[in-house]
């Protein structure tokens, strides 16, 4: 999608955010802040948030003089997530429709946020009371497609979210038989983004090949990413694409892309015709901007 | 007062705030992005947050080929505020405090902010449970100055506020015997604050002189404005300053000012040690940044 003038305001707040959660002083944060807006001085607003955005994660890794600034706060939600586990694994095995129940699982893993999650439990309750938006979960379709597949690529999005992916991926291997599964990570650390490393960390690699879209942008330019991710993402079987930021990015492509994402701004709520806070799972063919 | 990284986002939310109420086409909205970016890239935070953001109000005065694109919304908010005008002299007049009340009748005209005076009323219930915060309300050294007070300045802040403003001028002059009373306007169109002609049509000039700062910055920058108002603002015995963009402009400044506002941002509520929300009635020599 094109950025709209209601996502600037957003992405300054997105620069103030990260700028404290870098630790960037009050003089490095207007560096940050006038660099950027020269930026979007002579940005072409055609271009998706994520692609605009990157610039001032760009400018936050350079004055921090840190490749990683949210390691920290990655691994503790890492670890906070890795503590449910279990439950996760538990819930979805005694679950009635587990492919809903782990897709359900996967889309709590959107709603944390980066810095967000704090004292946070998971349970049948919470799950089964998600605000799914029942005119945008076309699970149906994914069953079928799912049972057509060997290859299946998941973009993945927050650090966090990996572990809430890959008690996803590992229900959907036992339901059904993939052959590979790919995970997909950032080619290099961006906000609170998961990458090789987190990905590790959170297991993932236990169910699934991780590989990099080669491109530090927070979502997926295909003209920006690895020749190797491109050739995975027009191959694989069915995608299933994490989050806002992926989906700001891609939904425009040739290619079908299930999108699981929580509704997070007024913006993909208009162009989605859901409501803010609402649970999706829809495909890009069954959807117009 | 300085602008602070948390303003940065809040002028790019009023910059699209007021491109709406302005009718700017979606094109318009981010050449006036462009432009304030610009200018924000090499703009110095040492300046007052309503001295960068008069240049985006310049700006989509200048797109909209409208010198005052708020002029509709500004007279339905003056006509609205007329409407409940007789009430509130009422409420004033059976009061048993006076001054107290007139006060928060004027405060209560600066929670009113543009677009917002909808079904709108006024209750003597509403006042006495207006969240003053009781340590920042110098009502008694008003008081007290008033007394011995001949000329009385009252900068106005929006243009429905000054009807409000205008009954609070009424009640001090019934009060004390103020020789001279002078209604401060901005000098040109700006956002929805007063200007002369809202002055007038709110009927400030049956109570007041209305005289204007000569600049159209949203607040008060002394060496932005016309010598005779600097004059009356150094020789006033009294000035009551309206509103956040005057207390931003003008605490600094060296002659005693009183601040009558409601807090509306995070930044103002940390400089005043007080809450979002909270009303206060304070002067600038009680008062540490």
């Amino acid at each position: 999608m094109k950025t709209y003038p209601e996502c600037i305001p957003c992405m300054f707040e997105q620069l103030l955010r990260s700028a404290r959660l870098a630790d960037l002083t009050e003089e490095k944060t207007f560096d940050v802040i006038r660099s950027f807006s020269k930026q979007l001085a002579y940005s072409s607003f055609s271009l998706s948030p994520p692609e605009i955005a990157v610039q001032l994660y760009r400018e936050i890794k350079r004055l921090s003089k840190n490749d990683d600034p949210f390691r920290a706060v990655k691994r503790e939600n890492i670890n906070k997530a890795l503590a449910l586990f279990d439950e996760m694994r538990k819930l979805i095995a005694e679950s009635a429709d587990k492919l809903d129940f782990a897709l359900r699982v996967a889309a709590v893993g959107n709603i944390v946020d980066f810095g967000a999650l704090k004292s946070f439990e998971i349970s049948r309750e919470m799950l089964d009371n998600l605000e799914i938006n029942k005119l945008h979960w076309e699970i149906d379709e994914l069953r079928e497609d799912l049972r057509k597949s060997s290859v299946l690529l998941i973009i993945g999005d927050n650090a966090g979210e990996a572990v809430f992916d890959r008690a996803l991926i590992e229900a959907i291997t036992r339901l059904y038989s993939i052959e590979k599964v790919y995970f997909a990570v950032r080619g290099a650390p961006v906000i609170n983004d998961v990458t090789f490393d987190d990905a590790t960390y959170a297991g993932v690699n236990n169910v699934a090949e991780i590989i990099t879209t080669g491109s530090d942008v927070p979502g997926i330019v295909l003209n920006e990413c690895s020749g190797q991710f491109v050739e995975l993402f027009r191959t694989a079987d069915v995608v299933i694409s994490k989050g806002q930021g992926n989906f700001e990015t891609l939904h425009g492509c040739e290619r079908k892309v299930y999108f699981l994402l929580k509704v997070k701004c007024g913006v993909v709520a208009k162009i989605t015709n859901a409501g803010i806070g609402d649970i999706l799972l829809f495909s890009n063919k069954n959807f117009l901007e």
